[in-house]
């Protein structure tokens, strides 16, 4: 095997031939496989069942002197604070525990930064005239698609190995109408980076000309180490307190990848001034959100170390299936120079830059292969990519074996369309 | 015992004297009681523990080929929907099944209509000049604070024993700046009283000038005698689409009262092409709800007839409340015709309406004798009662006893009240 780009033509026709017809045996395989959104296996959510018989222990509803059964606290219950202010190092007077997910956290916040203002707003964001967004890009689609259902007009920021592009984020940050950038400081969706300390003190100390500027810090993937130890990280609140900047993050995590999908639990870390104000909001909106599952999850986290412990165990699991992602890039598509990505450590998905162009291509080349995969596109605002080169692959889903079979399609499919851009005729 | 209207001041100052020692005499107990919000009780809460249980049977989490534990299912589980429709009357797919309570579904329709305009919308909320909504009074304070958050202008329509005032509702939706109407048509809160047949036709028929006229039916209380049979309610969204107002009707449940206050589930019914529409928005809010609580609801709840039978058991324990509320009030104020209250036969309240512009200081009363009730006012918009007459009584959690004494405190302050409006200098 040599690069593609070193191929005659009428070594690429051979070699394309000879890849059609591999790729026409697994179109008759019918498969059905899905590595579209990161979403846990089977065994993982085996992995925590404990879970739900841990409350049926009666009399155990009381902590703190509240009936986590009847009505009441509003942002949480206390327990779950100090759970997950440890998890974040954070305070929990600056934690917010929530509903199932912290994507709606997100939402909310927005809606709300729409309908009401946010707490240093001048007026709410419904009356400005324009509101723009910066997002390091590849990203995550559903911060975007946020954005795009709001109106705002998205700044796309390069991603760099250290994180966002913090020359071009500084100056865009002089224009008032930019309020808020989205930010995955650790194991970046989809790239899977973790943002370098130069980087994340930059952030810190922006000084945005809006007053409410928000920073959107979704630490999605905290804790979730799939391979090696546990790789601290540092509490952004405080940065930006240091800065004189308190107010301007708002940092997100959630229990979707560490116990239930859908069913855990959702959290916001943010200053006191921004969890009264935004208290002083949420109380039109709900009496209190789910505190059965708040203590579930204090019963059956305990503590960080725990927490931990059961983050390696989801690792065991997940180790093999990035592996067989890694090896099969490595070993089919490293030597004909067509691609690059990412190697995390963490995180739930692998970010491959294959030839500009052949995206798309490649995208509905395992569709019609029976295999589904992140849209391409998605990982850029509005869904353009300018280089159609970006594909996320999330192997969390699929078992080993069908992961494997999918990874084989998904180099033939790589290939075919690195051909096809080539030349073929 | 005779109506304080016939006192002579002597008596009435003599009667005053004997009340203010038996007052002081509650105050020096210092008690520590809350009657203000319809909050289920400690038995209540006991009496759904199996559902804490119900799903540590494992391999119970894939239903209709869904696992409940994994990301999906946008508008809820099937199976959920189908329960809630056989319960509300509608078909399944009329149905949403959401998060933890149905509040937050309310405010989450009007924070839309405000960002992103209702189905038939013109342009979003927050783009009109004025947002005006009707508020039957007195009504749910939490209702009316949704329409404060959001500044809309609330009108005030006069409660009858058969409803809102039809007269001036159908006069008021001839404004297309009115946009909606908030009823709780069973056991309306705090009146308990039950909308008649004609009321609701009138409301089904309704041809507002707003094509985005959002009728909230909150049908909190459907499955809540505590007293007799359980009572049929009328399908609003069948009798708004034979009157071609398919799309008007948003109707709210939540079994926030059935199993648990916080942790139960959420439902909204309204028409197919509201569904497709608001799921267009909340894609962009939430991969999903808490499915698992969705399998633990139909697990537990099974259908409408053990529904109606686990209601049976709440109705034991809170029908001796209501009647210590009754008793009360039919043993220490009647006589006097001092007040005025309702008969409810379900629900969460009695609705008292005591001596015009003695109701603040009744409840002031209260509080210095340590039992908290609903802030005068509060029923209706702005917080504003017109005659300061009404007060809500939530009986449901204070045991019995602390309940009865709560009523012994509450009629002295009553009559103390009245005899001060009446005169005792």
């Amino acid at each position: 095997m040599k690069p593609y780009a070193l191929f005659t033509t009428e070594e690429r026709r051979k070699e394309y031939a000879e890849l059609r017809e591999k790729y026409q045996k697994f179109q008759a395989l019918k498969l059905n496989l899905n590595m579209a959104r990161g979403k846990p296996g089977m065994e993982q959510l085996d992995l925590v069942s404990d879970m739900l018989a841990i409350l049926i222990d009666y009399g155990n509803y009381v902590i703190d002197g509240i009936d986590v059964r009847n009505y009441g606290e509003l942002s949480g219950l206390p327990a779950a604070k100090r759970l997950f202010a440890e998890i974040l190092g954070t305070q929990p007077e600056e934690i917010f525990v929530a509903g199932n997910a912290s994507l709606q956290l997100m939402y909310d916040l927005i809606s709300k930064a729409h309908t009401h203002g946010l707490l240093h707003s001048e007026r709410p964001w419904c009356k400005e005239e324009k509101i723009k967004f910066l997002c390091p890009s590849p990203g995550y689609d559903r911060h975007f698609k946020i954005c795009e259902t709001f109106g705002m007009e998205m700044i796309t920021i390069a991603m760099t190995p250290d994180g966002p592009d913090m020359d071009t984020v500084e100056e865009a940050i002089k224009d008032p109408t930019v309020k808020g950038m989205w930010c995955v400081p650790k194991y970046s969706n989809p790239d899977g980076i973790i943002y370098s300390d130069g980087v994340i003190d930059r952030i810190a100390a922006m000084k945005p000309a809006a007053p409410d500027f928000a920073l959107m810090w979704d630490n999605a993937y905290c804790v979730h180490e799939f391979e090696g130890e546990f790789v601290p990280f540092r509490d952004m609140l405080s940065l930006c307190r240091a800065q004189g900047n308190a107010d301007m993050v708002y940092e997100f995590a959630s229990t979707s990848k560490i116990t239930y999908p859908g069913a855990g639990v959702g959290v916001m870390a943010a200053s006191v001034a921004n969890q009264k104000y935004i208290a002083s909001l949420v109380t039109y909106q709900t009496i209190g959100f789910d505190k059965i599952n708040h203590l579930r999850h204090v019963c059956f986290l305990k503590n960080k170390a725990h927490t931990l412990e059961l983050m390696q165990r989801h690792a065991e699991i997940l180790k093999p299936k990035f592996h067989a992602v890694l090896d099969s890039l490595k070993n089919e598509i490293e030597p004909l120079k067509i691609a690059q990505w990412t190697q995390p450590k963490g995180g739930y998905f692998v970010s491959v830059n294959s030839m500009p162009g052949t995206a798309k291509r490649i995208v509905a080349l395992m569709k019609d292969a029976g295999v589904i995969l992140t849209g391409a596109g998605a990982t850029f605002p509005y869904g353009i990519d300018p280089n159609d080169s970006n594909i996320r692959i999330a192997p969390t889903l699929p078992p080993v074996e069908e992961l494997k079979q999918a990874m084989e399609v998904f180099c033939i499919c790589m290939r075919m369309a690195a051909l096809e851009q080539l030349g073929i005729e």
